[in-house]
């Protein structure tokens, strides 16, 4: 009965969002489009951007049904369930990022247009519902698909299941599902980043230093890529990776659930109760979203982080409330609470690491100023070492929440292991249970961006461009906390899915193979395991950063030669060719994102075949390690290398007066700073969450076939 | 009986390392000093390190005492032995880095005078002899050392050890000597490496970049500091670096030797076999140094290489040899050799990643060098992303090399793991046995090139010059090659403490307390741990980084301020300042050094305090992983960024004609590169693999210790 409750609240509010979101999209899609000139920028970016997303799902629905033909083939009796699961979980995927990218360039010319007209309320309204449609549909389709999924294979009467047989282990199954939105997620953010910054780097390099053109300048034939860039990397990017991670917690817990539900029998089931939890945070979104509604002349900022701090309140009351009513343990919301105070930390910590606040007085921004004036060289190094500082709160506060989490749940009443580890990916349900309304405040970042960007190039009226550079000032702040968060949230994911990988083992007892208890580091093979399993997101990174060199390298010849085969485009007089930019970028993410991800999964699988389980167990907690860290040096590095530059520009900045020689070798070199970091930042770092998703759900749902050839290639030897 | 022949070879065979060294110390002295301007240069440089050696042997002098004491209250039976061993630790190992500053400050200008006056020949044998002092003098140290404490805790009568009671778990208590070492090493190494990056970044921004006046002119007033630099640096911080491994190595067999020897009572003592396998390798590198004697004309190079791959060879002949003799399985001498071609193959690609050769079609340096055409930005990131690459191979073929001397391992008679991990242990033996011959190479280098400093500033003849530049480039290869290896070295030496360390755990039961059998990285413990080991080398590298630029801020003011109260000085007409910049470089590297080590070393024994036995040895698992990331990349994207500007400074380089305006700004943009990669290869990334020895050899000695209060603590709640 409790199953029906909690499926149906999880549905049933994963629906609420879904409509609150296309209810607000039509809210968006009837404001102001502006003026002729913003629409016709605005189009251009529009069409960029579809033209993108075209090429990429056509490749991912090529990739996915080959994906999906293989797994039917290869697990001979579950095959087509899992299939069908990673084809839905797909397109979910899919579909999420596709909503995201239409309504967030829908919304910049709507959001420049009330600019224009209205001023920063109306125009901050208009972006951070934008926003929101993003925030509210990632946490409902997530919610949808799994909770009817799980109804389809295990409720609907036996009468359908003529042709496929029921399955049995039905966690295992909806990985299937996890598996199609990390792999889609892996293509949008890696994907989207390669886009994103292989046109900022070159419109950068060839606008910006050679031809000294200000950012977004319609000149530029990079333009409407760049544009078209924080789009698809930004918003759908971004959507994807809190997506998938928040698919990948509430899939460990529900598996970790199940081993309880399995040995104890609880009057509840477990495996359902982070659905439900879930289901609070989708419902608290939905109430937060509506609360981000500021009065005329109140400053947006506040707002909006107003709103972040309500919907984390409300959840934790929701959390507690429920967990009452259940009869349940207050351990529970308690492990759920934890979570969302480790995301809010790291968040924090993101923060105080590249904004130009600091915390106290460690001030690491202001301090990469000082090395600015200095040296390209003493900029690169102090932002290198500020963001290797930089992990390591955000590690200890991952690394106290998995404790204290474990220890709270190992006062539950199904032993040290199993509760103790059930509550560990209870956290981490918790930490991501808000994301609709943490994603809301993220996409607004690159709508307020783009905005400007059409503003600027629509030559509008002064007070329009400050009032979105207000927005996009609030934008940023809100962007540092999601990444911490995103890499929070992905970590403590994978952790816990590193838990529901041991604990699937167990179900290989059926076909004689003896589950893991321990993964033992002393064994060589598991310290070799993670060893290879540390170089996984090394190698990830660097194709990732080399990839958006070698395409901008294409793309920059273009530039130069659209700007040498007609002078009028830098007099102003003839328009570029904004197209030939837009295919290099698409085409070459693609190209270079491909090498990368299939190295991780074959890496993955062939670690598993040769050395065996528990050493796969070492390669993964490998992968978290040295992922985690070099997550998190990039994004935290990247943005404090962006900040460095922004206060050089900003009037605040006294050192040397704007304009004059001294001024303009600092700015250099801070601009040198920002381009090392865009693919830090914005590529490479944010990537590694999904990746690391990726493989360890990989190794999940690959696992019975792993350990049946690594069992047939031992007894070879 | 075969432990008096083994100890009596390896104490014979280090005694004659250290004569034959001595011997070639007096043939260097006696070589010809060079001309007045080169021995007024070259005392510069000689005062300099000597008023370096002094300040920091002082502190570690205190430093030392004050551990000592403390090791012989903690330790409650065996303090003073234990005070005893370490104390004798430190000051070997001192002794060792002093003998290597004194033999290269006195080379220089006897290697400057012969190249002026006899060319290319007699240049190299001075140089070379003088960088074997250092080679042949840390080989024979370590087994002088090693051999005679084991044989005075051992092998004395009874009558010696009426008031201090002779020891029982003695390879524990060797551990104090190692540990000494150890410190001792990171010190040097990290303190050296602070030292010479704060001269060198600080000679090059005001110098050639702000004044364009070339690398070593005696104008500079950071010239003698960046001159001395090298020879603490270089030679007694790498020398520390490749000693404190070795006895490392040598330490961690002889702990799982005695564990054999304990449970199994093999016909020979295998706790003493890996001093008399480092024996083979000492003996086998004198005779490599005597067979590196070029004839005239021939070119030194391949000469050097020449006598490397001879030592190997030789050592492989003995040790095979030897284990025949013995009875012996081949598989001893199979692990040996096995851990020797680990550290050749691991230099072989470092080389790949940072010369300008590549392997095959692969070729980092060259793509840089069209990087760096491009913009600073690009190449820092492709810099930083060939230096995550070159991390791969180097860890495959730790792995392999580990999993590999595993399986051979467990085929010997002990049982699985006994004789697996003890050759796992054997295999970092085997790396290490060459280690006076890979040291000589290495040594050799910074002496040419501070040779040809003397030169420049001796204003020699031209032909001098070429000569030494010529010695100077084969010095960078050997110099690319020690680095991998040791970073080889210390990686596998640490996976053998890791070991040596689980093992020592059983002495626990002694005083009740259980010792460790699995590190089970499943539990939440554990893998809490290993976040937090993989915390320390991220930390330490940052601090290093930032101290580094820190340093140089204080010299680049004071060298400003020396140009600017002075106009004689950039004239030519008085000279410089240089004590000051000398005195700047010493306190601060030393201020600099302490934060690092002490959070290293404290963060080691509360992880242990408080997580337990099993997390601290998941900490150390975590430590290494993502140590040996950060050092690879560090070492391999410094050296790489070095010869890409090497590239660009040399005739060979013909995309822009040198002089010219593009020339101009790709070299500079070169400088940028170098500028960044010089703290990375030459102060943090080295610096890495001894804080692992220094944490790994922490948590073994303090072992005892830690058991107690986490015991008392657990107790508490």
């Amino acid at each position: 009965m409790s199953a029906i409750l909690f499926l149906g609240v999880a549905i049933g509010s994963g629906l609420l969002s879904i409509f609150v979101a296309l209810y607000i999209f039509y809210m968006v899609n009837k404001a102001d489009e502006g003026d002729e000139k913003m629409r016709e920028v605005s189009a251009l970016i529009e069409d960029g951007a579809y033209s993108f997303i075209k090429v990429q799902y056509r490749i991912l629905t090529i990739f996915t049904i080959i994906l999906a033909v293989l797994i039917a083939l290869i697990f001979r009796d579950f095959g087509i369930p899992i299939a069908i699961s990673y084809f839905l979980g797909s397109l979910a995927s899919m579909a999420a990022g596709f909503i995201g990218v239409v309504v967030a360039t829908k919304a910049n010319r709507r959001t420049a247009a009330a600019a224009a007209s209205g001023g920063l309320n109306p125009a901050f309204k208009v972006a951070f519902r934008a926003g929101s449609v993003m925030g509210l549909m990632i946490a409902g389709i997530a919610l949808v698909g799994l909770g009817s999924l799980y109804l389809l294979w295990n409720l609907l009467p036996d009468i359908i299941f003529v042709v496929i047989p029921r399955p049995a282990g039905l966690w295992e199954i909806i990985t299937g599902f996890s598996f199609g939105a990390s792999t889609v997620a892996l293509f949008a953010k890696a994907g989207g980043g390669i886009y994103t910054k292989t046109a900022d780097l070159s419109a950068d390099l060839v606008g910006k230093i050679e031809h000294h053109i200000p950012e977004d300048d319609p000149r530029n034939p990079a333009a409407v890529a760049d544009a078209v860039g924080d789009n698809v990397g930004d918003v759908a990017g971004t959507g994807a990776d809190i997506y998938d991670s928040n698919v990948a917690a509430i899939l460990a817990a529900g598996i970790l659930g199940a081993g309880i539900d399995l040995h104890f029998a609880p009057a509840l089931p477990f495996a359902l109760l982070p659905l439900m939890i879930a289901a609070l945070g989708a419902i608290a979104s939905v109430l937060g979203v509506f609360l981000v509604n500021p009065k005329e002349g109140q400053d947006p900022g506040p707002i909006l982080n107003m709103g972040t701090y309500i919907t984390t309140i409300l959840f934790a009351v929701f959390a507690i409330v429920t967990v009452i009513a259940l009869g349940l343990s207050l351990i529970i919301a308690g492990a759920a609470i934890i979570g969302l105070l480790a995301g809010v930390f790291i968040g924090f910590t993101s923060d105080v690491f590249t904004s130009d606040r600091g915390f106290a007085g460690f001030k690491p921004v202001p301090k990469m100023v000082e090395s600015a004036e200095k040296s390209a060289a003493n900029l690169i190094l102090s932002g290198y070492s500020y963001g290797l500082l930089s992990v390591v709160p955000s590690v200890i506060g991952i690394a106290i929440a998995m404790v204290v989490s474990y220890l709270l749940g190992a006062g539950l009443e199904f032993g040290e292991w199993e509760g103790g580890i059930y509550c560990v990916a209870i956290a981490a349900v918790g930490l991501l249970s808000t994301n609709g309304m943490i994603m809301s405040a993220d996409a607004y970042g690159p709508i307020v961006d783009n905005a400007r960007g059409v503003i600027e190039q629509a030559q509008a009226s002064r007070e329009a461009i400050i009032a979105c550079d207000k927005l996009d000032a609030s934008g940023n702040t809100a962007k540092a906390i999601t990444k911490g968060f995103a890499i929070g949230a992905s970590a403590i994911s994978v952790l816990a899915l590193f838990a529901a990988y041991i604990e699937s083992t167990d179900t290989l007892n059926i076909v004689g193979i003896e589950g893991l208890t321990v993964v033992n580091l002393a064994d060589p093979a598991v310290l070799a395991g993670a060893l290879i399993g540390a170089l996984v997101p090394v190698v990830f990174s660097a194709i990732l950063i080399l990839g958006v060199e070698r395409n901008s390298e294409r793309m920059i010849t273009e530039i130069r030669r659209q700007f040498d085969e007609d002078p009028g485009i830098l007099a102003g007089t003839s328009r570029p060719d904004y197209d030939r930019c837009i295919a290099i970028a698409t085409s070459g993410s693609i190209r270079e994102l491909m090498p990368g991800t299939l190295i991780a999964i074959t890496v993955t699988l062939a670690t598993g075949v040769i050395l065996g389980l528990e050493a796969l167990a070492g390669f993964l907690g490998g992968a978290v390690m040295a992922g985690l860290i070099l997550a998190l040096l990039m994004d935290n590095a990247g943005g404090a290398w962006d900040n460095t530059k922004k206060i050089i520009e900003s009037p605040e900045y006294t050192t040397y007066e704007q304009g004059t020689d001294d001024w303009h070798r600092v700015h250099d070199i801070s601009v040198t700073g920002d381009m090392v970091g865009d693919p830090f930042k914005d590529t490479a770092g944010p990537s590694i969450n999904t990746l690391l998703v990726v493989i360890t759900l990989t190794a999940t749902l690959f696992l019975p076939l792993i350990a049946e050839v690594h069992a047939w290639l031992a007894g070879l030897f």
